[in-house]
């Protein structure tokens, strides 16, 4: 079945009415019909499928062995987010398999599909969630107790689907297994737009990081208290917005966002008791990352005192910057015929993966160059010849 | 029963374990349950229980007639607020009723407690909703296509309530019952901590509105989307905080809060694609809200324009400066042995009336000077002193 076809099975699942676009969180209602659409389909194409310790999902083509060559993506999106990223690199994974069945392909080395859980951090605040989880890189109490805005942690999470969150952790069996990893992706920016090519390998990935902001002050009346008495959370929460923005445009190759910001209680005619915020930053350059939040965390400190107000700042995820492995990546581009090679500011399984095992990218073009949001897109021509594009690495690796 | 038991009462209904305090807004769980018990204590009196079309509940000490000396106040609260705005003068109404019956008092004028609906706008966004909807403030058509945050209109929530929307609207009958109207309210600020007084009457109420600012971007990666490119809402957004405080603190007893800010989709990677906040405006003297709220508007669209975002701005209420009755402060004055008369920045249902009928408030000391959140407080002796009060004026006015 081709990616297209694919993709339109689960075009109803977890839409999001009030955002538009899709809300597809690790173990909501919509993750869950996903998972199940994967199984199956894993299943129609003879693959026996394997849900790992940390809830990704493994669907091995022949038996399980070291040396596999392995591809996929994950079916989780951001809150309100688009259709391809995520499940562009599952459904390619799935059509890629056809293809290679159609042309009666049969793999030397071990073979697998995956597709890890929680990518976006969309519900519990830290991506790449399963796949930090399996190469160690997250430790499992963190990940047990951390909580998504309902209060629900993620082990209560994981136990309401059927998954033990005491088994948790680094998976080093699995990550044996694995010889290298390919995934597809939808390109989140104008790259391949401008470069008129509909496919690219990912050269790099920049460093990035998240952190939380919480701001306290005084809850109170917003008609009697006179303006010399406040202590209002909102001020410095507005002066992280706008000192973000400037330290990123004052830094090369920056970018600095406040896309979520949570005032309590949250009423017209109440000033706010507290504000918390994530700062999502990503400087290319080791260490550049963590001088321009603290440049901003200076702003956020000064900004609350002269408010009256506390603040502290907690890095909920970082990653340094990642370069994909130059062999695997040429090897990619000769049975490609040469196609560009893109860096990117978006983080990946795939960037995870890097520190542990050989690892490429391909990324599918954007016609809009906008992702995260229901105006992402690629066309179907486009998303058919990713899939052929990712069958051919695969025969290559594999065969 | 005292004042301080009939709020122990009601102490567990619609506590927010979320923001902390009291989450009770009109026709939901807790407001229905809050309505249920002030029927049956009105029943308990011996009081005849009637809600009229908008949903404002009466209970007549003897037969309904014109020249009714009334008095009540509201049972919700702003999300995460105290326990004392708005019950406070309820329960009192009902202590002051068992005062004088207690007395053998028999009033010689009609006689009536009211519980008006949603005065806090917590959940539709109007204040004064149902004493607006009452002396036809509010067109019923606006009313009831008003929505909450999860877009149940209040047309819904009241039928579900088992109340018809289609009744909404002005309702003279019920107005032209009301001779004079006495809220009973705790106190929103320092006033009577610095006069040493445990009571005060009310002598006006200052000009306040509320504005909905409503930006719209372009939603993206947030770390793929170069700092150049984008169009984020929250960079106006922020513009918009710190310029209310700037044009408040610059104009003499002016208060402007944003204390409500909701950005869409509120993905922490993501680049928001549209954010609504809510400005609450309040200066003395007619048209300076309106002035105030203009500066600001105009920071918006410059800052706006400058991110490459929209916005537009909505008046969602405005009442004007409220001065009490004279006459009739002078005669609760008189009775109370003489106590301070307070100004307030807070709006009243008894401000929407006063427009109307002879209107007087009498507040309660408040020993943090906190309202609108859970430190909001009044000493046991304090609300059963007010209830006394109260229960003086009354006689006064319908014996």
């Amino acid at each position: 079945m081709s990616a297209v076809k694919l993709l339109a099975e689960i075009a109803d699942v977890g839409k999001d009415s009030g955002r538009g676009g899709y809300s597809r969180h690790v173990f909501d209602a919509a993750e869950l019909e996903l998972r199940q659409w994967f199984i199956e389909q894993a299943g129609l194409r003879g693959l026996a499928v394997r849900t790992d310790r940390n809830g990704n999902i493994w669907a091995w083509w022949g038996r399980p062995a070291r040396g596999a060559v392995v591809t996929g993506s994950h079916l989780d999106s951001v809150p309100g987010g688009g259709a391809f990223d995520g499940p562009l690199g599952v459904a390619s994974a799935l059509a890629a398999v056809d293809i290679l069945h159609a042309r009666g392909f049969s793999p030397t080395k071990p073979f697998a599909l995956v597709v890890f859980a929680e990518e976006e951090g969309g519900r519990f605040g830290v991506p790449c969630l399963g796949s930090r989880l399996l190469t160690g890189a997250l430790d499992p109490d963190r990940a047990r107790g951390l909580h998504d805005t309902a209060g629900i942690t993620l082990a209560e999470a994981a136990a309401k689907a059927g998954r033990d969150p005491a088994n948790f952790g680094a998976d080093p069996e699995s990550l044996a297994l694995i010889g290298c990893f390919i995934e597809l992706h939808v390109e989140q920016g104008r790259g391949l737009i401008d470069m008129d090519s509909p496919v690219a390998t990912g050269s790099s990935i920049i460093a990035h990081g998240r952190y939380r902001f919480s701001f306290s002050g005084q809850g109170n009346h917003a008609g009697t208290t006179l303006i010399a008495d406040r202590n209002d959370p909102m001020l410095p929460a507005a002066a992280v917005i706008a000192a973000a923005r400037h330290a990123a445009a004052a830094t090369s190759d920056a970018r600095a966002t406040v896309g979520r910001l949570v005032p309590v209680p949250g009423g017209t005619n109440v000033i706010a008791s507290t504000v918390e915020l994530w700062l999502d930053a990503r400087v290319p350059g080791n260490g550049r990352t963590a001088t321009l939040v603290e440049d901003i965390a200076e702003v956020a400190r000064t900004a609350a005192a002269e408010e009256g107000c506390e603040v502290t700042v907690t890095q909920e995820s970082y990653s340094d910057d990642v370069v994909f492995d130059e062999v695997l990546r040429n090897r990619m581009d000769q049975v490609l015929g040469g196609v560009p090679a893109l860096p990117t500011g978006a983080g990946h399984d795939a960037g995870i993966l890097a520190a542990h095992v050989p690892t490429g990218m391909l990324y599918v073009r954007n016609p809009t160059g906008i992702s995260h949001a229901p105006a992402e897109y690629a066309e179907p021509i486009d998303v058919d010849f990713g899939a052929v594009s990712l069958a051919h690495v695969l025969e290559e690796l594999a065969g």
